[in-house]
């Protein structure tokens, strides 16, 4: 088990590394033996009896359920043991056969224990050599499905909606803090549906994380750990990757075609495995272009990859971008698995699935949704980034904050380090909005925080002069006074001066009529994409408001304060 | 309405007029007054009283319901009514209700009859100033339906299945002989999602037929009328196609562009109406390619298309496949509506979603699955095409009928002109196949018959030399040879001499070793696509087999015969 939520002030092990300090982010650990029982853990209505049944069945085990061994052991239901005996005699029954339940659990095994049973400081110990997934549940689904469900007068916990909702809250940090895999209550069968990776994961040493994505039209795992790229050689993949039980193709039965640029290629090429071809492409944005994709497509050809392979993109967002779209159309289509190396690729742009290349007219003009098939993060990829771009790529992390808000907001608000915990908080923050609209259709919209006046700020520079996350950082300034935030516009200033961010356009020679310029960018981007919904405005952070009006002279003054 | 199935021996509306024959195809009939009512039609089981019911609430209009009327006058059941007086009693009450209710009928009604009402050639004929609608359903599904339903014990006609099939035999050609439109029962709520269609359809000249056409990712309608491009001026389009209620956009909504290659630009681009654009690429296979594609992308940019737009497709396969794919990628995705002017547009590439464009080392490489909003046939369009193109599309006719059997396979093999109906019956036998497998995974491999041996010959012959549709008759005669079906052989033979299409590769210089590079060409493709499934062979027609394993000497003897 591993944290998987965003470090708390409280939680030593968020506290020690980070990204951009060398070295592994969590104490060392003994490894686990290989196949570690696979336990579900979550708060009452998520369904834990139901996935392990469903997991079990997938993977050939008998499942083993807490509460269906207590009510053995009691004789009779849950309910009437707590009537007869009260919550504390319960609770140490269940302490006691939950810990001999995972002493004795071994390799194979299939467990799901009682929504409580978690809070015992010696359940999460016993825990520890295990494989825990939290199966997780918004608290109002899980109040619908306790209340009048048949079972539910049989809940104890479950007889106010009020005390559900608290209790909700305090545990939800401690499945978080437990939990080395995620997976959405929500969508019925999943557990089967994830059974080979959760099976592979359990055979893989301890430490690898999965967040299980989902969008309308597919379902992926995201890994992610220290070193999944053999840094240090032989990490938790146990080998490289492609040839990792971890990477979710046989390798006898799809061969990967590495995309990368040539600088990554050069410095991860080898440790990624023994792709059947690595294609390289220029480095950076202005080779993100159709002339790149041509090259990319021929090449697959060349190297005769079939439908039955895939495509592996390791790099940056425009490798992943790139590489995606050349996946979304390669024989109309074959699959992608993404292993991003800059951190605006991994909190951001490898997972929700838009790919696409740039016109010489505009950006991303033409493209694909393309769910990848997996996505593989290894902070420790990181540590060779430029400061410059490691600073550019985490206004995405601030951006992803804001619109999430509560603990991650904080976590970054306090000027912490960009760490695993909160590497993970930004993927699950983009997977949650883009598993609900994954065209763009409404909520997605939310994400382009601070990205209306970044787009028109990157046009008038030409694209060159200032990195994508740094016209974003100014467009989340122009964002916050347009949506009348100004306490946080000035937390967010004080951030990006903190990682020599730039907060003002001066310096950058805009031409005679600079204000204009940019506003004149900011009306042509509005007419060409006809969006309904020019801004998106923060209320407070986790509080995203879209499709919001701004009058003129308000878009004016926000614009002109960024030219100082 | 209208024949919409293939016209049989004894229709003399169908013999009439050819495409390749000019004139209208149809006895000239009076037009009927704007505002048609909308009357469903079909077996029993099928769900017309709530097809009926579901479009009448989507047009705010009220159901009536021939049964149900029925039932009210008798004051009991229609079995009831049966068991008292005998089916001819019955069908006389029905023939006078049914012909009195749409002799009242207007414009806005939603009207469903009793399945059998319409044996009565009365019933047929005062069907006729309406727009009818044939709810489709299989036999098996109706027989599920009706046997053992709520409603089962009470269908007089419903009570053995054998009986129950025959009548379904016996009606089906009644009712594909009356349908101007044809919903596929098995989608629930076709009919409220159809209904702006179906009031456009109700609303324009009689004389445009309409097939819905379904798969996983979409639904669309197909409308076909002699004429509908503006041929007579002011056909049944009403006038330009992009500004007629039978377009399905809103003209201040979504503005057209249209994509066609310069001939076809020509020849149809002003009949078309007015598009905010006529991109035009230059004619023939060899411009399908990623250059052509930029150049539409990038003037689609610098006309200012917008998500909320839509690119209309006008010309024959290339046009049909590049601007498709345009139109998939563009802004990531933007709709785009088939207007097929050539044979093989019109009964094959049009329909399915299937777009892309060639790579320098393979054709069809780079592309993208993208349904069409609708696609749009006038089959008066043909009248323009080149002689030896028309032939080489009929080859796609001959391939669908092939696939298809029964009486599309009777006409073709007849030697019949290609009409309206036979046009239509194509494009129903490719949809039937292309709704149950969008992504090529299984059924849709059906569609390859010849094209394996097909394609090998336009490699080996460079692409240049023969048309895609005479490849295909040649690799049709591979197929057939390779099926054991002889006799089957030499009718097809027969066919495509009489349509001066090749049946031999004699006297196109293919080398020093014609058949070692046929074969490796064969050999090469199927290495390329990791297909599973080397060869699709017919046991007669209608009956495709594909994933066929084929000996290596049967295949060298059969393309050894081709080479005469």
């Amino acid at each position: 088990m591993a944290p998987l939520s965003a470090p708390r002030a409280a939680d030593p092990a968020g506290a020690a590394g980070a990204a951009d300090a060398p070295g592994p982010t969590r104490p060392a650990r003994g490894r686990a033996p290989r196949g570690r029982a696979i336990v579900f853990v979550g708060f009452m209505g998520a369904g834990k009896s139901t996935a392990a049944r469903e997991l079990a069945h997938a993977l050939g085990a008998e499942p083993l359920d807490s509460d269906l061994l207590l009510e053995e052991r009691f004789g009779h239901s849950i309910a009437e043991q707590w009537a007869r005996g009260g919550e504390a005699s319960f609770r140490a029954t269940e302490e006691e056969l939950v810990c001999q339940l995972l002493a004795r659990a071994g390799a194979g095994a299939v467990i799901a224990l009682g929504g409580g049973s978690v809070l015992s400081e010696r359940v999460r110990r016993a825990l520890e050599p295990h494989l825990t997934v939290l199966l997780e549940i918004d608290p109002h689904c899980a109040w619908e499905r306790v209340r009048g469900g048949e079972h539910g007068a049989e809940r104890p916990l479950a007889l106010s909606r009020e005390r559900f909702f608290e209790l909700y809250s305090e545990r939800l940090p401690v499945y978080e803090g437990i939990a080395d895999a995620l997976l959405p209550a929500r969508r019925a069968g999943v557990a089967a549906r994830a059974a080979g990776r959760l099976r592979a994961l359990a055979d893989a040493p301890a430490g690898v994380r999965m967040v299980w994505a989902t969008a309308a039209s597919g379902e992926y795992p995201v890994l992610l750990a220290h070193g999944l790229l053999g840094d240090p050689p032989g990490g938790p993949a146990g080998g490289p990757l492609l040839s990792s039980p971890l990477w979710p193709f046989d390798a006898g039965r799809s061969r990967p075609f590495a995309v990368s640029d040539d600088t990554v290629a050069g410095m991860y090429g080898e440790r990624l495995g023994a792709a059947e071809a690595l294609i390289t492409i220029p480095k950076g944005e202005l080779h993100k272009t159709l002339a790149s994709a041509e090259a990319v497509w021929r090449a697959l050809v060349r190297g005769g990859m079939t439908r039955a392979d895939h495509v592996v993109a390791l790099g940056g967002g425009v490798v992943g971008d790139l590489a995606g779209f050349c996946a979304a159309t390669y024989q109309r289509g074959v699959p992608v698995v993404h292993v991003p190396t800059t951190l605006v690729a991994q909190v951001d742009s490898a997972y929700g699935g838009k790919t696409g290349v740039d016109l010489p007219e505009a950006k991303n003009y033409v493209g694909a949704y393309h769910q990848p098939t997996g996505v593989f993060v290894d902070p420790a990829a990181l540590r060779t980034l430029p400061e410059r771009e490691l600073n550019a790529g985490w206004v995405e992390v601030l951006k992803t904050a804001l619109i999430a808000g509560g603990a991650l907001w904080q976590r970054v608000a306090d000027g912490g380090p960009v760490d695993e915990g909160v590497i993970l908080a930004c993927a699950r923050a983009k997977l949650a909005v883009v598993s609900d609209d994954e065209r763009d259709a409404g909520r997605r919209q939310v994400l382009n925080l601070g990205h209306t006046v970044g787009h028109a700020i990157e046009t008038a520079t030409g694209y060159t002069r200032l990195l994508h996350g740094e016209a974003v950082g100014l467009g989340l300034l122009a964002a916050l006074r347009l949506s009348g935030q100004d306490d946080l516009h000035e937390r967010v200033l004080e951030l990006l001066r903190a990682r020599s961010l730039p907060t003002t356009l001066q310096g950058f020679a805009l031409g005679d009529a600079p204000l204009e310029s940019l506003l004149a960018a900011l009306h042509r981007d509005k007419k060409r994409t006809g969006a309904q919904v020019p801004f998106v405005l923060l209320d407070a952070p986790g509080r995203v408001r879209t499709g919001a009006r701004v009058a003129d002279s308000e878009l004016r003054a926000a614009v002109a304060e960024l030219l100082g």
